[in-house]
């Protein structure tokens, strides 16, 4: 039996790198996998911030000689008296200098005259916003719906991106085929969701050695990383400790931690395969605890545990050497334990978060400071 | 021209209240449309806790006369001296007072000694965890993981939720038909996925005031909500105002903001529609404030605006009665504007948010404390 670091520290021996093109509007919440550069400049030519008349020097009065709006692409030149209206966003003509602002203009026939000076407004620069060659999101960005705006500004429709795992779901045991409904399978594959990798559900099978191996198999071909549920103690119908020493590795069996003391971590063909216990709170508490961190580092994004601070309404005891994790329901800053046992799936319908007993610790009294982790 | 405030007070009376029946797996992030009742009791039987061995009395001997694993539906009973072995989850015989531990008892044969007293478990009565009839979640719950696990676990398949509005999305403006790449339609459609909502892009339209009707009208048919960008301020071009008056009526049009001062919002049919600035920051600045909210508030969840306070690296100026968001980046407690122009994409790409400056602030010191919403 392995304290919670332990576990931790295996699982970190993992690593995922496949990576794909995928479409910019997929892309929200994927990692990059290369530098995007720009192949173009933007603006792709001086451009007019405002409506106005471009000209090439300050004068009192103007001949108006064509007129630009945006989208169009005129290759104009103006020289001495010359202006050209151009619209927000439009090309201007070779040799201006400045744009007057149309509000600040009377029109008489071509003639333009200047009324007030109070506001001369720019150019934007060809490549003022981005200059070709330029890297513009690096390698390693977590992309957002700026990014992807940015991408599509620099007409890129694909990026490399880190792939996600496919992740392999079966739910073992024979109570599933009768008298219980499969709980584990849709929370399991909900915290998959949560990570943004891609539950697979394989189906139930019952408590038997070669179904379970069979089934196992199958995943291992088509998936990247199995997840059971079940069958994973030490009773006499539990078969996954077995099978999973049969086809590849046990790396840990038992961690000192409840709910969630029986799951099992192994690799069949470098694949990882993580046994949760078929108890719908202790399954849910070790894909939280392991299973998302794990899914978050394999496709390349960092997580981070929210965790607060709250006072305990009532006492809760632990075992020494043991981490105890009570699902709590927090109110104004009161952390109230829900915890029913851990096969008792409304012991977490209402929880906020898991309040966290050390391994040291041993109880915690009423209107103690403890600290939750937030789901 | 109307206040932030003004604005959101006419967005606020818009309501979007229709419900559909969607599979449990599908309904993380929705809220309930009615009331969960358990049609059920779970456990559907009195459920043995451990492995161990179901006895009616406190003896020192027992019988064993059968065996029962999780998922059998033997209705066995027990009575005087007999004991049945059962299995973690297993049903209970009648009559079942206590189950004593497996690793508590040697077993002879038939017959099973006690040999240790110091753990009794106990039983899961039917019904415990949830009795047939109880509201399990009530109208309004926004499903998470652990919902889906208890609907799971109640047989439920589909449950009864709010749709999410299908959000039609237009770009206006000829220089998307040659020079210029559409941003827009990206960023506006990431922001309704944030939301949850369906975004339809409806593709792009030139600057003429038939082909935008022509497009809006389909687009009222066929999406709840209208998203166009483009042609919305007083140019020549600028077709919006003139075709969302033509086709129903506009509520609003120029805010006191910037960027983002000429959008528009109005209704077509009882459809709202929004319409913003052409320029890529203004675009999605309008998007976040307005749009992310509304769809929020239409699809029955509450938006919270994260705003946390920051130290400004440089000043800021605004002009009197206008509200100011200029996108930073935050570093250490420091907020650093990288606002260079509305139609400047690279003023978002690197922005964690918006620092605010209020309506009468007129300006924000190096070193002021301001308020920054997070995106």
């Amino acid at each position: 039996m392995i304290s919670l670091k332990e576990a931790e520290k295996i699982l970190g021996k993992f690593h995922f790198n496949k990576t794909g093109y995928i479409k910019i509007e997929e892309s929200y919440g994927r990692v990059l996998a290369e530098d995007i550069r720009s192949n173009i400049d933007i603006p792709r030519f001086d451009r007019s911030d405002i409506d106005g008349y471009a000209v090439t020097e300050l004068l009192d009065e103007y001949i108006l000689i064509d007129e630009v709006f945006a989208g169009d692409n005129k290759n104009l030149e103006i020289k001495g008296n010359e202006c050209v209206s151009v619209a927000t966003g439009g090309k201007v003509p070779k040799n201006t200098k400045y744009i007057i602002p149309i509000e600040n203009t009377v029109r008489v026939g071509n003639k333009i005259v200047v009324v007030s000076f109070d506001r001369i407004e720019g150019i934007s620069k060809k490549g003022c916003d981005v200059k070709k060659g330029d890297i513009v999101l690096k390698k390693g960005t977590l992309i957002n719906e700026r990014n992807i705006g940015v991408l599509a500004g620099l007409g890129i429709d694909e990026v490399k991106v880190y792939k996600t795992p496919k992740v392999g779901i079966i739910s073992t045991g024979n109570e599933l085929f009768k008298m219980t409904k499969d709980v584990n399978s849709k929370t399991i594959a909900e915290v998959v969701k949560k990570a943004k990798c891609e539950p697979i559900f394989l189906g139930l099978v019952r408590d038997e050695f070669d179904i379970i191996r069979e089934k196992i198999i199958k995943a291992s071909k088509k998936c990247d990383i199995i997840v059971t549920s079940g069958g994973v103690s030490v009773g006499e119908r539990d078969f996954l400790p077995k099978v999973v020493d049969d086809l590849g590795k046990i790396l840990f069996h038992k961690i000192k931690m409840r709910p969630g003391m029986p799951m099992l971590f192994g690799k069949i063909n470098k694949k990882p395969i993580f046994c949760m216990p078929g108890n719908v709170v202790s399954c849910l508490i070790c894909s939280y605890v392991f299973l998302l961190p794990f899914l978050m580092r394999m496709t390349h994004r960092t997580y981070k545990r929210r965790i607060i601070k709250a006072k305990l309404s009532e006492k809760i005891t632990s075992e020494p050497d043991f981490l105890y994790l009570r699902p709590v329901k927090l109110k104004n800053g009161i952390a109230y334990p829900i915890f029913k046992g851990s096969n008792i799936i409304t012991s977490i319908l209402d929880a906020d978060g898991l309040a966290i007993i050390k391994e040291h610790e041993l109880k915690k009294n009423e209107g103690d400071t403890v600290q939750v982790w937030i789901f």
